[in-house]
């Protein structure tokens, strides 16, 4: 039997869209003399759909399309993921489901058991678990299609309170009673850069524990802040990787089932520097969000600073430098070497870029609020305006120009509350906001890899917000060495207090971290959306209550 | 046997409190010479925890705090609610569980079997579902323990696409076969005005379906979002309400089990208005998103319009007028009468208010952006300027206060995205983003039903943002009575776009408001969070693909 693989970057609720790369994707497989190919997990709605699963024109229209998508297989067999209705009377209104389609009709189906409802999932929010088990008998193989999650009920979790088996079956426990050939799982597997080996693990010990070759599908691309890394495995019955598919492409690939099962030629999988990958899903992150919301140019804030400035660059990267535009927007506070920085970058990259002071806007503010302030001292309030007064001229050109305003905070500060609400966490897209400071160094020299383009100055200067003489973000934060260490142990490990201090990190300095953090939730709550390259990145994947005293 | 019932106002995470509040009751009870005393769900953390159940030193001070409370139960026995962890070694780590304490001990705990996943509901992110019933015996009766959803395994939902049973067990039915004398249910049941009846229903329902009285224990007061109405329930074994609870205080009473066995004094439900509760809802909302994160006074921007008109009102009721401040913030569009109407309403209500004009900010804004938009007209821009100038200045007042700002947008207007982020969607808490218009005049009327607080002109004068001259809100918008059943039955009901059209409703009008609204989802995602008063509020009970085509 001939297989084909079809990684594709699906757009949520665009049918016509998804259905046309689908039945493309059919096409070359036929091509290429396949029997099967093989799509990812509800690629029909593109993934994931999320409360759009609750209306029935949306499911009405996802039927329509497997319908159509099932009239193009002919002579060929396809096996797509979209919901379905669950016709018991009992239950959640959906199942999700992997169809396997051929001459206009359904001719095989499963549903997915295991239903990941922490982190960033919700699914036993729309779908019922699927409760039976058979394999798909298909040209003389019996095949185990399974969904994702279904593979992954031994996961370990960063988190250590979670238990080693959060479910209480095991599909491929059940199906290997029924003696498959092969093990088939269709996924929509986000990217996170702490968990590249330990997901291949995954799938590379069902094929040792079974004995079966597994074959993942996985989608590419991105949607709002989840970023998919494709790299579909096709691994052998001795769990060693056969073939991989790149990393943040698209992808298709055919093969031999008999070249699997003999063995032959295994390839192993590709060797990508973990900084690499990062900074691949980052600029996939920016480029679908624009091409997925129709938009095209961006504006950002450059401050002479590090983290805007690798903002830019991957901003560059993903949009074209024509697509890009800088605003300088100094003050009274501004170094010199900033503004030089800050313009060098934009020359190096070509970039347009505009000098606007605030000046003016920050004499105006405080002639206007003089009679309500008269007296007081000036301070934090005073730092806020000049930060609110440039995300006032950023938003401008951003509503002028149709240009979405790409937010540079990372995810250190956002942690802490270390920036002004409408003021410098304003945005359309939070690029950096999973990146902790010290991974920022990281990216930044991966970026100049071949030449300088970031200026080395931004790089080695002690970082400052430059809102009032002389200011460090050490005034008021532990070193980013430090910070970053407590913030990992505290919101990916999620430890308590006293399992992360020691080895150098005092106890006070943890406490008050966690109290930072811990009061910052409402900041947060307001905060554009973040690209996620963690395995717990702020927004949807975290909830907190904001009223909690804790 | 005798029982308490203690309607209580608990703090998520502030286990001192929460200790000291049900320990006070117990006391209380056994003053009363209970036997028993019951509380709500999840009572010893507060309601919803959420991502903190994720950490093992939050689920550690829950059962410390449970073996106090157990050692407090002293001659009497408690039922609380609480986390506890699942001993197997699969599932979820936690199971959402009610405890019967005495002397010290835990003696008797049912865990729950029904966990909601939907909607603003994530209980099987962090809950094993029970899946054994047993009755607790005590004192001669056989007492059916449940939790909340437990009993709603029949409910109907808005949306008619959910099934009628959204759950394959039923836990009563389990629980009967062991024939029990009391259903006692404790609740985490949020406010909805759409559903006061058939919340009511559910519980009568239960106790007619299997001739048994149903207890239902709710907690009272707000977290963020969420409003608890109390309104605890006794209902006995021929359905009727036998004895209810106040709604949104805290309360405490005690009966004879003999008396509702007998059927004895019926006193009935209590008869309350539909708008008088979202007005309570809505105080109570305020008052504990204020008291619970430790802020006093507010601050809002005040237009002479209804909507901060009502939120005005609606403040000074909650935290006292001497804690709440309003700034006028006039332009040259800005007429006569509206500074006039927000004038006459601060007076009313004896709030401090200050008039700040615009204009200077406005020009200096201006002058800066002159070179990036030479010869470009004036627009949208510039309007979204003047607001987010404002937003500027209360922003600056709340950090330099320390007062909470306010926001003011309703539900029709951030629907389809009629506001500006970062200017009028600014704000720690949106008092309003759950009404629509045509309920916002509803309780403007509610609040002059005595006299005449909101000025009569801002009720009865056509809507406008006042940002260009001459500008009405129906310029962009249809009427609000059409846009508010528009948006009702696609947000409520999530009807398709042609089970709306009709009955005087245009399809190119429901088709143009439906794109509004899913253009404007980015909109949403920045949004503070929203008092809930329906059953689909904006924030964490709807979530949508920012990026998707749909």
């Amino acid at each position: 039997m001939r297989i084909s693989v079809a990684q594709i970057n699906f757009h949520i609720g665009n049918f016509e869209k998804n259905k046309g790369l689908i039945c493309d994707a059919i096409d070359k497989a036929k091509a290429d003399k396949a029997d099967l190919v093989i799509f990812s997990e509800l690629c029909v709605p593109g993934y994931p759909p999320l409360d759009l699963l609750d209306r029935i024109d949306f499911i009405e229209k996802c039927s329509s399309a497997v319908y159509e998508i099932a009239l193009h297989c002919k002579g060929i067999t396809a096996i797509v993921g979209s919901p379905t209705i669950n016709e018991n009377p009992q239950g959640k209104k959906l199942f999700n489901s992997a169809l396997a389609l051929s001459e206009g009709r359904i001719v095989f189906s499963a549903n997915k058991a295991l239903l990941p409802t922490y982190d960033i999932f919700d699914e036993y929010r729309y779908f019922e678990p699927g409760k039976r088990f058979s394999v798909f008998e298909f040209k003389g193989l019996r095949l185990a299609i399974t969904i994702c999650e279904d593979l992954w009920d031994e996961q370990h979790f960063d988190n250590e309170f979670e238990k080693r088996r959060l479910y209480t079956i095991s599909p491929m426990d059940e199906l290997v009673k029924q003696h498959p050939d092969l093990v088939i799982n269709i996924s929509a597997s986000p990217f996170s850069h702490s968990r590249i080996e330990s997901k291949a693990e995954i799938f590379k010990t069902k094929a040792r524990k079974y004995g079966i070759p597994v074959i993942q599908v996985n989608q590419t691309g991105a949607n709002t802040e989840l970023i998919f890394d494709g790299a579909s495995m096709i691994i052998n019955s001795r769990g060693e990787m056969w073939r991989r598919l790149p990393f943040f492409e698209e992808a298709f690939f055919s093969f031999d089932t008999s070249d699997i099962f003999a063995g032959n030629d295994p390839v192993g999988d590709i060797r990508t520097g973990h900084v690499e990958l990062m900074h691949k899903a980052l600029v996939t992150g920016i480029r679908d969000y624009f091409s997925k919301t129709g938009f095209t140019s961006c504006i950002l804030g450059l401050s002479g600073g590090i983290d805007s400035a690798l903002c830019l660059a991957l901003a560059v990267e993903a949009l074209g430098n024509q697509n890009v535009r800088a605003l300088l927007m100094p003050s009274t506070y501004s170094s010199e070497h900033s503004i030089k920085d800050a313009v060098d970058l934009a020359n190096t990259l070509e970039v347009k870029y505009d000098i606007v002071s605030i000046e003016k806007p920050f004499t105006a503010f405080g002639e206007i609020l003089e009679p309500l302030f008269h007296g007081m001292k000036s301070g934090i309030t005073e730092e806020n305006i000049q930060a609110r007064i440039r995300a006032v001229i950023l938003m401008a050109v951003s509503n002028k120009f149709g240009s979405i305003l790409l937010n540079t905070s990372n995810k250190s500060e956002a942690s802490v509350g270390y920036g002004t609400l409408y003021g410098d966490m304003a945005g359309g897209l939070s690029v950096l906001g999973d990146v902790y400071k010290t991974e920022i160094y990281k990216l930044a020299r991966y970026i100049n890899r071949e030449r300088e383009i970031i200026p080395q100055n931004s790089i080695t200067k002690l970082p400052s917000a430059e809102l009032k003489p002389d200011q460090l973000d050490t005034d008021s934060l532990p070193e980013y060495s430090i910070l970053d260490e407590i913030l990992y142990q505290y919101i990916e490990l999620q430890k308590p207090a006293d399992k992360i201090s020691g080895n150098g990190i005092e106890r006070a300095t943890v406490d008050k971290v966690i109290f930072m953090i811990n009061y910052n939730e409402f900041k947060r709550y307001q905060a554009p959306p973040v690209l996620r390259i963690s395995s717990k990145s702020f927004g949807d994947g975290r909830r907190l209550p904001l009223v909690a005293r804790y």
